[in-house]
């Protein structure tokens, strides 16, 4: 069976998953924790990172990139790239938005400070969270609401008239930091409409179910009508 | 004409440059200065970033991961990425890593530090490079060096026996580094004798002629035989 090596908490693991599920193709989840190092994760991912797809046949992808777009290649059916190509244009422009301007300003801001960095044992004498990267990271998801809004206001989904990759991208990340409790959903609307439309698509449950040692999401978290 | 915006030190805009060579599509270079935030840059890329290529049918495609595919999609002759699942997974798992990894690793700690920060007017009173990200920078990089030899001694090209994406992306982020003089290639026989081998490219040959004002690459930068 199909085989995808992930971290339940990392944005970039959740939208692989979400993927494989909007495309209604089977895989068998194995949890890893990537700041172990463990010797059969590096030897499918020199990196060391998440997620790995391991295909039936022995076929390796290595990180999302890699995976969303082989999956799009590979299995024709329920296309979440979009069909033209000015539609999978403004998709990948999107994808990059989210993996990468997004995770940059908020998600390496407020995961990594406030879990990741934990885990990885990272830092010196001051393990604790950065408060000024905090700061930052709440001040920036606002920027990105603000931009979802915008486009939920002229189309029906992030991309344009389709589901696509570039709402998994996007639901993805919110969804880490809206797990810790740091999305300020009630000063955008528009984007709070949109997020509880992908919530209540069944490839986003599993997601929702998911917790760390530790940890606990705010209430609202796996509510569909938060 | 098809027109490609880019700046012409930035390991990303360079990647594109190249590739649209290697595939012998004609363009206009137009060289675009990120940080001025220019309202026509901002209508074609809401995240203001190069590169962004318009096509002579008015599509626009803006980021180097979206114009990557889109150009591998679009035009077949000279394929770049790779014919096979696992040739194409290969690829797109390296590209990830120069343009995820090293960029996060070595380009941010270097030519951010020493070059677009001045350029984008960021920092307080200590708006100098930080010697911490440097050495950090300096010393990131040698692991990258050797992760190229390590591929390099088992394979003609970074993702295989073909020149691709791989390749490019690799040695775009490493000729940015390269102009700054921050590539120890003395110590990395292996990454050195491939690097000259992109080097020699006549797809690489504009990029090397490349410099910004206030700025001067070492002797070494744009000698083939270095």
């Amino acid at each position: 069976m199909r085989a995808l090596h992930h971290f339940s908490l990392q944005p970039r693991s959740r939208r692989i998953r979400i993927q494989l599920r909007e495309k209604k193709l089977d895989f068998e989840p194995l949890a890893e924790r990537p700041w172990e190092r463990r010797d059969g994760l590096l030897r499918l991912n020199p990196s060391g990172e998440t997620p790995v797809l391991v295909e039936e046949n022995g076929l390796v992808v290595a990180g999302a990139a890699a995976i969303g777009e082989y999956l799009e290649e590979a299995y024709e059916e329920n296309p979440l790239l979009g069909r033209d190509a000015a539609a999978r244009a403004e998709t990948r422009r999107l994808i990059d938005w989210f993996d990468g301007k997004f995770e940059r300003d908020v998600t390496q801001n407020l995961f990594h400070e406030k879990l990741l960095k934990r885990l990885y044992g990272l830092g010196g004498p001051d393990t604790g969270p950065n408060s000024g990267a905090i700061r930052a990271g709440k001040a920036n998801i606002r920027i990105h609401l603000d931009y979802i809004s915008w486009l939920v206001d002229r189309r029906n989904w992030l991309a344009g008239a389709f589901f696509s990759l570039a709402d998994i991208a996007a639901a993805a990340q919110l969804s880490v930091i809206d797990y810790l409790g740091d999305v300020p959903w009630e000063d955008h609307a528009g984007a709070k409409d949109w997020y509880a439309r992908v919530k209540s698509r069944p490839s986003f449950r599993p997601i929702l179910a998911d917790t760390w040692p530790g940890t606990q999401p705010p209430p609202h978290y796996a509510d569909l009508d938060f």
